[in-house]
């Protein structure tokens, strides 16, 4: 299993603090040594940093931590694989252009038979079974829509209806972000918050670092952050229902969508579902 | 005006040495300020640094050049830009996915009325001539081979063909990785150099820095370096002549073809063409 991290705003932010806690469990705090990932939008396109290594021993992810990279939407993914092997082209984020834009997505649980899904136009580079999803999800939309719709409501839902029957063949976690909408599908772990006036202090779990978001932000300042378990320890994240998406843009939960239907299979481990975690 | 650099080689080599050279000229001892962009590949997938800031004070170039990777083939890309904003989205390399392999292509020229180039697969994500061109191109070559070709010689000959054709609206120089081979079109301006055994010194132009290839080679080693004018005073290097392209596999030139009619225009000063530069 790996943990996913997604930020989407309406003001430029730096994503360090976040990604300090989340880089922690990347071979420190947390089992997922096989790489990691990060991608930062400006505008349509993405500039995405990929690493096979353990990202607490990376001399990148070091060099993102220190030198604040200020996005509006982000997407980070650490990996302790269960297909694919330990390579460049089984790290996540993936990236692809689809209607003009970068579109980058980052995968939580396993898809069996994934090579059942069918593809078209978008081609896995690497062996996983993520990609392929991601691949077979973007032809899914594109068939649906040639040119990106007008409505854009319409493009949540077929996103949604095609991740619940991808959801089918296993766990479907995921991030997919494209530099306008960030898209999180819960299946059975993930959870996010929506920080905003008034602020106030938070201190992460997995890392000894606090900060008080109320010295660093203006009162108008929107930022969602979206994880596979909450970052830190005293502030109150929402916990996804299973089979849901949602839809975040300039920092606001626009939307939470059905997707699919909720598969019984047992809570994972020392996370609690359906409530809020404090 | 751009620079460019490619390498490919036979055995897992570091840039680093010549991407010091190359990285002076963004914004020290070039005019090259407008951004830059380095690709690395590991096997079909590749790994895109890309930074709209000057490279020579860009903390994520000093990051790359104090961080050894390791690789078969890079391009790389200093932006002195003619069209388009600076810009993420206008930063060269440029990448996208055919036939399951990331393409990357980095561009010195212009073309103009670019916006005549036909789409289709691939849509430009930023406002660039360059990004255009390579969408048409690539477009271009998945019209002809919808699957990848077994005969690797038909999709060179392809690729001369419509380069030659894109030519005609201006100047094109590109490189083109796709993990297996380096394809690098000269227009008016290109060179290539071969290291290989016996290996000797080389000195660079653009930074006070020297290093001994026979020290840090084996006999086997075979690297092809390709740059927009030569990056070292002591080596010898091949002018590209007008309207050919070169592709290299593995750190050797294995062809050079006609790439549409060579087109009389200015040399550029301070550069002798169609002979050997020492």
């Amino acid at each position: 299993m790996c943990e996913l991290l997604g930020m989407d705003c309406n003001t430029p932010t730096d994503i360090v603090f976040s990604f300090t806690g989340f880089a922690s469990r990347g071979g420190r705090t947390g089992p997922h040594g096989d790489g990691w990932g990060l991608a930062f939008y400006e505008g349509p396109a993405a500039r995405v940093f990929l690493d096979p290594r353990p990202c607490a021993l990376s001399p990148l992810a070091t060099f993102l931590r220190t030198n604040s990279i200020k996005t509006l939407q982000a997407v980070a993914h650490i990996r302790r694989k269960t297909r694919g092997k330990i390579r460049l082209a089984d790290t996540h984020p993936f990236s692809r252009e689809l209607y003009g834009r970068h579109w980058t997505f980052a995968h939580n649980g396993t898809v069996k038979n994934a090579r059942s899904l069918s593809l078209g136009r978008f081609e896995p580079i690497g062996g996983t079974d993520s990609e392929r999803a991601f691949c077979h999800l973007l032809e899914a939309l594109r068939q649906d829509f040639p040119k990106q719709p007008t409505d854009p409501t319409a493009l949540w839902e077929a996103l949604a209806e095609v991740a619940g029957r991808i959801a089918r063949l296993g766990t479907f976690n995921f991030l997919l972000a494209n530099g306008e909408y960030l898209f999180a599908r819960c299946d059975n772990r993930l959870c996010h918050i929506v920080r905003q006036a008034p602020f106030g202090r938070a201190t992460l779990k997995d890392s000894e670092l606090s900060v008080d978001f109320a010295a660093v932000t203006t009162p108008r300042d929107r930022v969602a952050v979206v994880a596979t378990t909450p970052l830190t320890v005293d502030e109150t994240w929402t916990v996804g229902e299973p089979a849901t998406l949602w839809v975040f843009r300039r920092g606001k939960l626009l939307a939470t969508l059905p997707s699919g239907e909720p598969i019984a299979r047992p809570t994972p481990r020392g996370h609690t579902r359906g409530v809020t975690a404090r």
